[in-house]
């Protein structure tokens, strides 16, 4: 008799960047969280409820303050001696159970809130994010390998201004350009593979009407998830650097933009 | 007889990110600031030493935790009510004194430390920052005119990585652009002139005789500060974003690059 084993769950943590209960960051975030719930078991990590203290200082590198030092070298070094905060360890853990990411958050000053600045930068340690070394490059592994590769992540944020200002050629810049630090240069670097980014756009204006009509958009985003491709990104290992820093001369030759770090140049 | 008035002592606020005394970064800070108090009468915000609060949270909104609201609205209701967190008061009165800001910071997940985002996210509060409406064309005034308009801004930033990394081509994406939520998105958004980047490469592997060249090279470009142009952004109200949100069809057509955002297309 064959036995056919249940699917393990699926593993997902939502990481939500918001201080108002009742807000439309608030209900996205509780309808998202339950409709993924149906697929995924959820961890969540509702930053301001927590009170998560974004703020990286002398608890996360465990050496006497007046000691110079590299400040990702010494909060590696504190993780690896097992003297992480304990804040910061229970974050790890949540985010290595995850295979899918998701990060919600409002848009403040072209970026993610202070609170969720600050988990990226206690929580995605050294050592645990990123830190090894390629065998055959003898580079670190990092964008498109890394501590978390495996893992997708799906980023999604509400901003003030509509699809004209934060578009291609908005005076604000275009959001895949703004939010590039962290789809790129956060995610991609530990090996997060990179859904399409999930705008709500008007967020302020919306009305009634239209946070029943985005909360909609984001289960049906939520409903078809595991079919979706992430963006690509060139992966360092691929030989496009050279395998080590600068994109080959022969590709995209001129551009500058970063369009240049998708693997079609988009 | 004329009498002729000494010039009246220019200002500056230096804002400092960084957690550690004896630091590249504390250095820097330290032969800074007294440089300039040569020619300016220099105020400080050292973010950690004041142990700052980033999180924009409910002591900055005023009004019952339960209430939805815009949150920026929120917060510059407060601010307008006289309820802002004295704390904020206090940054604001600093800032609005300054003719010059230096903003100093490692480059952290390739943006600026949480401590020093969510100054921005609560300091620069909607009408403080921002919010006043141009007569003519009706639209909130910001880029290039705001609340802070008249000022000059100097972003000091040391980056592990080297200039093929974070150069114009580097696999990390040019800092220019992964600046410009700060550049652009912040200092422009609320009227200040934003000089060219700082940049520190290979902060961390200096040495010695690197950090004193480095030390040489800042104070080098504060004594000719006053002599320097700043970037150019093209200014809302001149009319290349039709008074409104996307830039003009026939301006650089077919770009949708950050730089398109330069007066001069760079």
């Amino acid at each position: 008799m064959t036995i056919i084993h249940p699917p393990q769950p699926r593993t997902a943590l939502w990481v939500h960047a918001h201080p108002r209960r009742g807000s439309l960051n608030d209900r996205l975030f509780r309808a998202g969280t339950e409709a993924l719930s149906q697929e995924y078991e959820v961890a969540t990590s509702d930053l301001y409820a927590q009170g998560f203290d974004p703020v990286l200082g002398e608890r996360d590198f465990g050496e006497p303050a007046g000691r110079p030092g590299n400040i990702a070298a010494l909060a590696g070094q504190a993780l690896a001696a097992g003297r992480a905060a304990p804040d910061v360890r229970e974050e790890q853990a949540k985010l290595a159970a995850a295979e899918l990411l998701v990060l919600q958050f409002p848009l403040w000053w072209y970026g993610p809130p202070a609170i969720l600045k600050g988990w990226f930068d206690r929580v995605l340690t050294e050592g645990f994010a990123y830190g090894d070394l390629d065998p055959e490059l003898g580079v670190p592994r990092r964008y498109g390998d890394g501590g978390l590769v495996g893992r997708r992540a799906l980023v999604v944020v509400t901003a003030g201004e509509d699809d004209r200002s934060i578009g291609s050629r908005g005076i604000s810049g275009d959001i895949d350009s703004l939010l590039f630090p962290l789809t790129h240069g956060v995610l991609w670097y530990v090996g997060i593979d990179v859904l399409d980014l999930h705008v709500v756009h008007d967020a302020d204006g919306l009305g009634a009407e239209g946070a029943d009509r985005e909360t909609g958009r984001l289960l049906d985003r939520l409903k078809g998830i595991d079919a979706q491709t992430p963006q690509r990104f060139r992966r360092l290992s691929d030989g496009d650097y050279q395998g080590t820093r600068a994109l080959r001369e022969d590709l995209l030759p001129g551009r500058t933009d970063l369009g240049i770090h998708l693997a079609d140049g988009a």
